[in-house]
C-alpha cells in the first residue's frame, strides 16, 4: 500500500504552482539579466520586473508606483514598522515580524485581543492619541485564523489622519483585498503562502505615505528598495497574486467547506476546543487544543501517518515557549501545550479532511492511553 | 546569418548554472516544506539549508555556525555596517551598498583611494582610533576590479581590535576566499555573481564578533535573521559557492587571459584608458574610458552588435551622476562620461573577446565621426 501524504500546512507555506514555476523558469537562464542596465539582457529582465509589479497592483487595486518588491513579508513587516517616526499602535496577536520590530523601535501600545483574538476599532479608536503616527493591525491571524474588523478600523485610522499597516501575508489568497477599500496605507505581502516561490514579497505603500528606505545602496524600486531584483521570483510572485486574487472567492468557498468539516470531526474528540472565531475566520485555518496531550507528540505521530501539520506558527518554532497568540486570548493551561494547527488550501480534498479527522482522534486517543486519561 | 550575442557583463549579474538549477529544482515543488516544522516537508527543508551551510563554510574556511542567509548582498552589507556600534572607517570607493549604509549610520571615516583605486594598510591603521571598532573595505571593486591588500589590512584590523569587514561580493569565484588566513570577521557575498539565483547572499559573520540582528521576527538564523528561509535559493547557493570556490583557480587563469586579450586590443583604439590597475585587477574586469564619446551610445551601439557591455555597476544605473568611483581616483573629465565595463567569466571565449575589440573599435570610431572628430 502507498504511503497516504497529506499537507495540512499552507499557512507555513505552500509548494510552488505548476503555472507560476513555469513562467518564472526563463528568468534563471535566459533571460538572466541585471534590471538596471541598457542592453537587451536587462531590458528583458526590467520589463518582466515592471510586468509584474502591473498585475500586483492591478490585483489589489493600487497603483503600479505603489509596489516594492522586498525579500518577503518579514522585511516588509520590518520596513513598514522601523521606518516610519512617532507612535505605533498594534496588537498582541501580531506577527512576531511586527511585535519583534516595534520591540525594538519602541514607542509602542499593544492592545489586547479578545478571546477570539479581535480587536475592535474602537479599542483602535481610545488608542490613538496625539503622538501616533501608525496603526500596524495583522489581516488575518496566522495562528488562529481570526480575520480583523479592518474595514472599521481603516475607516478610523483615515479619520484619524494616522498611518494604517497591516500584515496581510496569511490574508492575500484567502480574502479579497482591495487598498482603496480598505483604506490600506501600507500592506506586507509574502509569495510563499500562495504558490509563489520563498524569498519574495512586497509592500503596498500607498502614495504620499511617510516612509524612509530600509535597505540601502543602489536606486532599485524607485530609489526606496536596494538590492539586484530577485527577477525570476518577482515574476513568479506577479503571477501567483494575480491568479490568488482572480480565484479568491471560488477558492475560498471550496476551502471553507473543508474546514468547516475538519472542525465538525475534530470537535467530536473529547476534550477539544478551537481557538479562535468560528464565524470570521480564514477558510482555510483550523487552530484547535486537546487537553492532556503534547502538541509536538500529535504532531510527530501525525508525521508518521503522512499528515503534516503544526503546532503554533512555522515562524515561532524555534522558540519553546507557548504561543504568543493563544497566551493573548486566555486560552486555558490546560489546553495550551496539545494545540494543533491544520491549514487548508484549494489543493485538498474531503477525503484527505476525513483521513485527518480520524488519525488525529487515534492520535488523541493513544496518547492519552499512555498517559493513563 | 544568426545574430551574435556576446554576454560581458557578468559584475552584474551571471545565469543561473545547470547543475546549480538543476538541484534547486525539487525544493520548489516537491521538498517545499518550511524548515520550520517537525513535519518530513519541514525536515526535508531544514536538512537542505544545513547542508547548504555546510558547503558554504568548507568552501570559505569559515565554521557552519558563521555562515547567515540573507536576500543578497546588499542585505549583508546593510547588516554588518548598521547592526554594529562606534565608528566605521571605509573608503570611498566601496559599492553603494556600504556607502549609503555608512550615510545613513553616520560616525564614518572615508579613505581616500589612489588613482588605481587601492587603499593601503597604513591609511587604514593611520585612520583607526579609540572609537573605531569597525573597517569595511571592499575585498574587489565591482566598477574598477582592484584587488584591494585585504591580508594587510586584516593584520592590522586584528592587531588593532577592531572588527574586520569585506564586500566580497565580486571577489568570490575570482579570487580564492579564506576567512582565517585573510582575518575577517565579516563578509559579505551575494549569489546571482556566481551561477547561484539572484535573491539569495550570506553574510559570514565571525564567531564572538558583536553584531545585533537588522531584521526581526521570527527565530530562523540562530535567531538572527527572520523570514522563512528561501529554501531552494539557499541550496543553489552552497552548490554555486563550492563550485565556484573548487575552480577558482582555473577559471581565473582562463578568464585573466581573456582579459588581457581585451584590454591589450581595447588599448590600440586612440585615447583610450584603463582604469583601476593592471596588476592587482579582477580577472575578468576590463574598465576603459574612451575621450569624446558618451558611455551610453557605446553601450547601445555594442547591444545592437549583440554585445552586453555596462557603463559603471548595474546598481548605480538608476542615478545619473558619473561613478563615485571613477570620481573617487580623479579620472578626467574628458575621459569620465566615456567609461565601459566589459566583465568577463570563465563562459565567455577569445573569439568573444576578439569580436568585443572589433566593435568597440568600430563603434567609438563611427560615434567620433559624429561629432566631428
Amino acid at each position: 500500500m502507498e504511503k497516504k501524504f497529506v499537507y495540512a500546512d499552507y499557512a507555513a507555506t505552500a509548494p510552488v504552482s505548476d503555472e507560476v514555476l513555469k513562467i518564472m523558469l526563463p528568468y534563471f537562464t535566459e533571460s538572466f539579466g541585471n534590471p538596471s542596465g541598457v542592453h537587451r539582457a536587462s531590458r528583458m529582465a526590467a520589463k518582466a520586473v515592471a510586468e509584474s509589479r502591473r498585475k500586483i497592483a492591478a490585483a489589489i487595486g493600487a497603483d503600479y508606483s505603489e509596489i516594492y518588491f522586498t525579500s518577503g513579508g518579514t522585511e516588509a513587516d520590518n520596513w513598514a514598522i522601523k521606518c516610519t517616526s512617532g507612535g505605533i499602535v498594534t496588537t498582541n496577536v501580531e506577527h512576531k515580524a511586527v511585535l519583534n520590530s516595534c520591540k525594538i523601535r519602541g514607542n509602542t501600545t499593544y492592545l489586547s485581543a479578545d478571546r477570539e483574538g479581535f480587536v475592535s476599532a474602537a479599542q483602535v479608536e481610545k488608542a490613538i492619541n496625539q503622538d501616533t503616527s501608525m496603526v500596524s493591525v495583522i489581516c488575518a491571524n496566522n495562528e488562529i485564523g481570526t480575520v480583523m474588523p479592518i474595514e472599521e478600523i481603516g475607516q478610523i485610522c483615515r479619520e484619524k489622519g494616522v498611518v494604517f499597516h497591516t500584515d496581510a501575508v496569511q490574508a492575500i489568497g484567502n480574502i479579497p483585498i482591495d487598498v482603496r477599500k480598505m483604506k490600506f496605507d501600507m500592506l506586507s505581502c509574502s509569495g510563499h503562502k500562495i504558490g509563489a516561490p520563498k524569498g519574495v514579497g512586497f509592500l503596498y505603500v500607498r502614495k504620499g505615505t511617510n516612509l524612509e528606505a530600509f535597505i540601502h545602496g543602489g536606486s532599485q524600486e524607485f530609489g526606496f528598495r536596494a538590492g539586484t531584483e530577485n527577477v525570476p521570483a518577482i515574476v513568479g510572485l506577479g503571477e501567483a497574486v494575480k491568479l490568488a486574487c482572480e480565484r479568491v472567492t471560488e477558492n475560498a468557498e471550496y476551502t471553507r467547506k473543508l474546514r468547516d468539516r475538519l472542525i465538525d470531526g475534530l470537535m467530536q474528540i473529547p476534550d477539544a476546543r478551537l481557538n479562535g472565531s468560528r464565524e470570521n475566520r480564514l477558510c482555510g485555518n483550523v487552530n484547535v487544543s486537546f487537553a492532556d496531550v503534547e502538541s509536538e507528540a500529535v504532531l510527530l505521530m501525525l508525521d508518521s501517518a503522512g499528515i503534516c501539520a503544526s503546532g503554533g506558527s512555522a515562524c515561532t518554532t524555534g522558540d519553546d515557549k507557548p504561543s504568543h497568540v493563544l497566551t493573548a486570548i486566555g486560552v486555558e493551561e490546560k489546553y495550551l501545550s496539545g494545540t494543533v494547527r491544520f491549514t487548508l488550501s484549494y489543493r485538498n480534498t474531503a477525503d484527505e479532511v476525513d483521513y485527518i479527522i480520524e488519525k488525529t482522534a487515534e492520535t488523541v486517543e493513544k496518547l492519552r492511553k499512555i498517559r493513563g486519561i
